[in-house]
């Protein structure tokens, strides 16, 4: 694709007649828009907030027409650098296309903007008693569309599924402008192609999402949670299966690894006997006020080798829990100024082998390392902790997390289970040649000439 | 693509050393995958029944370079024709290849083959205290392979979802040979674009599935159920929401509408009261044995525009309840000796509007329909009861069920949820011809000389 390196003032003269007052082009401002919470930086050539969907069709016809690269986001909040125009092109924000269109609650169906914030989505949801499960870390900060377009996960994928779970349809701008449909607000639909499902963590490579058709479900009345503490990593993972064993389908089973453990243990200020608890399990259910204390209680005995439990029997009690998961991201702070963070899956019957090799790997090259995460559906969060001023430390550290990719893609699992590919990762890593040549295909069907995040994702 | 009217001695050699003892080309035998449950009929060059997927491999290398049609057939239950060779082409029986390869309770994962039955794989979960929820109405009949090309979903979807939401990835013959793996066995995996999914509700025009690798929960305990009689099928239908509204997702919600239920008046040895009940709600909750009373309780106390309730707790007091269920197909043919059965599919809150524009529909039409079936997903199955052997009857019943599906789609909703489109659907009634036309780019990405089940589907 032959790259511009600056728009003309013909160029600027049309982006200014489709986004009046919504395009930006000082580079004091654009460069808000120039990086996202991958930390890396781009060269975009401007930034445009549309409005409407007919903008985003006048700009897509136009730089379909001239090559001109497009790099879609949401709030910026994606890891892998899935936003950041590494070749010159045009940024499209979706914060003014925020709006939420409709709750329906006789439908259970909500239709909405790309731009609309997740937590704000959830609330308005649960004010008429709806509920939207999914809920990634960054749900306060990023947008229903970002979510979307990376298949967000999240601690309550265990029982409700990932963000792919909860999309029933959207409207997509492809390059060249068509405004074209995929799905709808049924419930079900077998028609055609699932081109819908296919936008889902697609990365922003296939075209622009101007609206969004979710499903709800019926807001649970109430929620409990139970903590429990082992005598080592060992026990607290080999603990998870029981759960399940026991028939019960937790909405979130959180795993917190000893070296975590031991500096929220040295912080003080933790629940249980710093003594004996060396990993933490965090597993929570819900369901209706009158059956949870049961269900809380089935769910305490079926971890016979919690060495402590405590429990919370809805939001207030729980709260203080929660609050205690919420530690983990500062408190690895104290072991370097530096962080990799990882989101490798393994299936779920390997966590403990996963862990130890994870722990060998941190040794053969010499890093600091901590596991914790999504343990539920074995979405490992491994950290590497280093001090980026060392070049050796960084190369050391940098290694030591493509390892943990290539270790728990060789176990049956997956590199990426929620950050995605972006320019992180290698998809090579887990997918064949073939297949990745099919993807972009595939891609080349949506977006000919490859201006849609041009060197994203595979 | 230039069609062949026979094998050569030639090609039957070919096809007689890749399947030794299995190809099929007398025409008794071949008649019996000539057609499928839709009774439409095609005219199949040969059977042959892999065992290998190195068959399939060579099978698809030698097809694609001699441009010979593909129909994967599993156990030929399709309603749309998805199965039968319009044109003269192979079928591919996946009889042979029906092996659960394993079923982990660890990874909570089942890796099996793509012609094992279904109810049989469910046994054979269950038995380990596992659960594969998809429960197409054909379950007993059909394959795993044959409801994910379907998207087969079934009664429990409300609370579980479709056949779609319990793929984690699939081994896939491309035509030409190739080998491909879409996802895996991890729970969690965004690794590129989902062309797993993508395969879900294909329709047998992409490629084979010669492994699939699916996601499996704790079974519940126990199960219980509600029957609610109702004055109208508007108050039944109308009590739909209020169960919703009391946070209950009920595993099964379905439906019988007034036509049926006054047969089965009729016929006698119903348990409501025949004098008040018109119509009739049956819905299942599961849990564990200890929380499903209480939750029974709540759900009869959730719909209080109920004339007449009963309940059954666990499979046994449940089982007399289901029969009811079970007994609607069966006398809906004391109507007229031919059906034609619909799957539209409504926004649920749409419901009593749904139900009252078919009956316009049928006395428009001048048709006798019944309406019933999963209303917690707005899944209304509807049927055009006539006589086959009356001709203008007949182009009655046709025209009314194809005004059905514009009914549905014009509500949002579509014209189908459970059957696809085969032949028997028009794609262009619910998607545009942009629509459909990136759908047939895609599938030239997979299938480039149009091999794959062509004229199916989009």
């Amino acid at each position: 694709m032959p790259a511009i390196a600056k728009l003309s003032d013909e160029d600027v003269k049309f982006l200014e007649t489709v986004f009046p007052g919504a395009l930006i082009t000082r580079p004091e401002e654009l460069n808000v828009y120039a990086s996202d919470a991958s930390l890396q930086s781009g060269s975009p050539l401007c930034c445009v907030l549309p409005e409407r969907v007919e903008q985003v069709q006048a700009l897509f016809a136009w730089a379909d027409e001239k090559r001109i690269p497009i790099y879609v986001r949401g709030h910026g909040t994606n890891l892998v650098g899935d936003c950041v125009a590494f070749k010159p092109g045009i940024v499209v924000s979706t914060a003014r296309m925020d709006h939420i269109l409709e709750i329906n609650k006789g439908d259970f169906v909500a239709v909405v903007e790309p731009g609309v914030n997740t937590a704000q989505f959830q609330a308005a949801c649960e004010a008429q008693g709806l509920y939207y499960p999914p809920d990634p870390a960054s749900v306060k900060g990023s947008t229903v569309g970002g979510n979307v377009v990376t298949c967000a996960g999240g601690m309550r994928a265990v029982k409700y599924g990932v963000t792919r779970d909860f999309v029933l349809g959207c409207e997509v701008v492809l390059p060249g402008g068509d405004l074209v449909k995929f799905g709808g607000r049924a419930h079900k639909n077998v028609v055609g192609l699932d081109l819908a499902r296919l936008m889902v963590g697609s990365e922003g490579t296939l075209g622009f999402i101007s609206k969004l058709y979710l499903k709800l479900i019926p807001k649970p009345e109430a929620s409990a949670t139970v903590m429990a503490g082992f005598g080592s990593y060992q026990e607290a993972l080999g603990a998870v299966g029981g759960v399940f064993d026991k028939g019960i389908l937790p909405c979130t089973m959180e795993y917190i690894g000893e070296r975590i453990v031991k500096l929220m243990n040295e912080e003080g200020n933790v629940p249980w006997p710093a003594d004996k608890v060396r990993s933490v399990l965090l597993i929570q259910v819900d369901g209706s006020r009158e059956t949870l204390p049961i269900e809380m209680r089935r769910l305490e005995e079926s971890l016979p080798t919690a060495v402590w439990t405590t429990r919370g029997l809805g939001k207030e009690e729980e709260e203080p829990l929660w609050e205690i998961r919420r530690r983990i991201n500062p408190v690895v702070f104290a072991l370097a100024p530096n962080k990799h963070g990882d989101d490798a899956v393994v299936p779920r019957g390997s966590l403990v082998k996963a862990v130890d090799e994870f722990a060998r790997i941190s040794r053969e090259y010499n890093v600091i390392m901590v596991t914790y995460g999504h343990v539920g559906d074995g979405n490992i969060h491994v950290n590497v902790l280093y001090n980026a001023e060392d070049p050796d430390e960084k190369k050391r550290a940098d290694e030591a997390i493509h390892a943990v990719s290539r270790a728990a893609v060789a176990m049956g699992g997956s590199e990426s289970g929620e950050h995605g590919i972006g320019v992180v990762k290698d998809v090579l890593l887990q997918i064949s040649k073939r297949e990745r040549d099919l993807m972009r295909q595939v891609k080349a069907c949506f977006d000919p000439h490859g201006i849609m995040n041009p060197g994203k994702g595979y």
